[in-house]
């Protein structure tokens, strides 16, 4: 079986850090793995297999014999160093915004447009958290009943934003019982017990960068424009698996019990939809898992053929890292990589 | 000037106690106060204006000379107790559920539906937190270019389940702090770090009461069973403040800028929209305010006529406490107590 020389890039990061531990928990064919960070994070050592691997400094020489990159640095990083590692021969996945909405650059989550895969050119954008976890679970109904519409407002964890998000929400807490001043870095207001709406910068129109991600990405990933898509992005005072509560209009009708058929057959989807026993998907159980969590099934009646639903998965995982090392696989399956 | 003699129901409470801290900071004309709560807690004492007043186990005879009562129990001791204050000549606001959809029981907002108070019967319902919010800021947009359809989502305190539940989520957040075991007994589920599209009890149809109440409430308040109303409701880990995303469809066009304009001049309705500068309504600071704020106003381009908005307001006070102390003085004004 052929193996793979694998290059993390930002994997001193949140995600970066799950990139190691799913290549580790798949067994995926790694016959060297970079680890590549900033200066700022190069020399730190993680664990790979029981070995520790120093972590390198990101130059242009970095690509050298690697088949395979993980990119999840900054948009700006992904920017200036992907086409270097292309370049250099690498097929390159990267987790960053920097090349999703390039013609040319494939946006793909395996479960729903795999066959996107075939036209890369050398970078495959992993899609956005938000986007990833709402598509691998309105792929089926669109499929089966078209999908018209589509009202989404996100609960979404700090995560998302990285590990220094992580401990804003964690010192925020533990000043607040313990009677301290909050500092608030990261956000610009408090995140502990508090609701933000606000994720990523805001847009001329109001709307923000990721509200906007969850409407053209998803509507790129289904390959469909004629799709309405209207997002409202909040971050909430959790820490792993972000949370939806979805809206749909289709152009055919469909019953909740069909919307639970379909996706109780559908790759990468869990149906927990058992109310009268207080079985929901919730973060704290989405967390460390790798399928995406469908329940609170409901047919809408404001309208004619409307459907509610509450999505919920790890934001790092299926939301991140999962989805780009499944995209790797797929184009082995594929004969791509 | 005419003083009266209010009795609270409840009183020990979280929208109790906020009754008792709206009626002194709103200096309303107090006669008497008297406190009436369940055995468990009668034999307490409640400050009011500097004097301690002993709550009393609530009976069929504690309304004699009372003109006001004000109740938050549950909503079984409503259905039990309001008829027998109305007999003793009392005028009931109450905060439960007990009679909300009761035909000759008017559902009240001072700020929209004043006039619904002339057909009182004794009873006057003080309509469900998340609901009241939305109606004071969508009532003006309502009037101006008509209202058609509404999907809301959530994003509500655990001060709106009562006192235990504010000590479940404190309890919680500092048992993950210390690694020790989590107790859940209010919620079926952790709040802590965590998002639980669960609120009051799951129906036939798979929405759960709180949903429900939100239509039905919503039609009722407005006066219009024409509006269209989807709601998705969640609990999540604030304490104070609930948050709504308010998806909106209106029969004629309306830009963000004329619906700030309409709210700007709305009665209890502050406008919090200046995202360049990050701001927006949070539920910190909504907490002890007695406005509703409105912000993240935006055109909702999936529909013709859309607006998306984020409405906040702090659910113990406009949400329950304040509302029924509001209406109790819209009533002195009309000349009806």
């Amino acid at each position: 079986m052929r193996t793979y020389a694998v290059a993390i890039v930002g994997a001193t990061g949140a995600v970066g850090g799950e990139m190691i531990e799913i290549l580790e928990q798949r067994n995926f064919p790694v016959q060297e793995l970079r680890l590549l960070a900033s200066e700022r994070s190069a020399g730190q050592t993680l664990s790979y297999q029981g070995n520790d691997i120093t972590v390198q400094r990101l130059t242009d020489e970095s690509f050298e014999d690697v088949d395979l990159g993980l990119f999840s640095p900054g948009a700006s990083v992904s920017k200036r160093f992907a086409p270097v590692a292309v370049r250099t021969g690498v097929v390159v996945i990267d987790n960053t915004s920097a090349f999703r909405m390039e013609p040319n650059v494939p946006l793909v989550v395996p479960e729903v447009n795999p066959d996107f895969l075939e036209s890369h050119q050398g970078i495959i954008a992993n899609p956005n958290c938000s986007t990833i976890q709402m598509v691998v679970a309105l792929k089926p109904i669109h499929d089966a009943v078209t999908i018209k519409r589509i009202v989404v407002s996100t609960y979404q964890a700090v995560s998302g934003t990285g590990k220094e998000a992580i401990q804003e929400l964690e010192m925020q807490t533990r000043n607040i019982f313990t009677q301290r001043d909050l500092v608030c870095q990261v956000y610009p207001h408090q995140i502990a017990f508090n609701c933000l709406p606000h994720i990523d910068m805001f847009l001329e129109n109001g709307y923000t960068k990721e509200e906007i991600k969850l409407v053209n990405e998803t509507r790129k990933i289904l390959d469909d424009d004629s799709i309405r898509i209207t997002a409202t992005t909040v971050r909430v005072p959790v820490f792993y698996s972000h949370s939806e509560s979805v809206n749909i209009e289709t152009e055919q009708h469909i019953t909740p019990d069909e919307v639970r058929e379909l996706l109780a057959n559908a790759p990468g989807v869990k149906v927990i939809d058992d109310p009268a026993h207080n079985q929901y998907p919730l973060a704290t159980e989405a967390s460390g898992e790798d399928d995406t969590f469908v329940g609170r099934i409901r047919q809408d009646d404001s309208i004619d053929n409307g459907i509610n639903m509450w999505i919920v998965a790890d934001n790092l995982r299926k939301g991140a890292a999962l989805n780009a090392v499944q995209i790797a696989e797929k184009m082995i399956d594929m004969g791509l990589l």
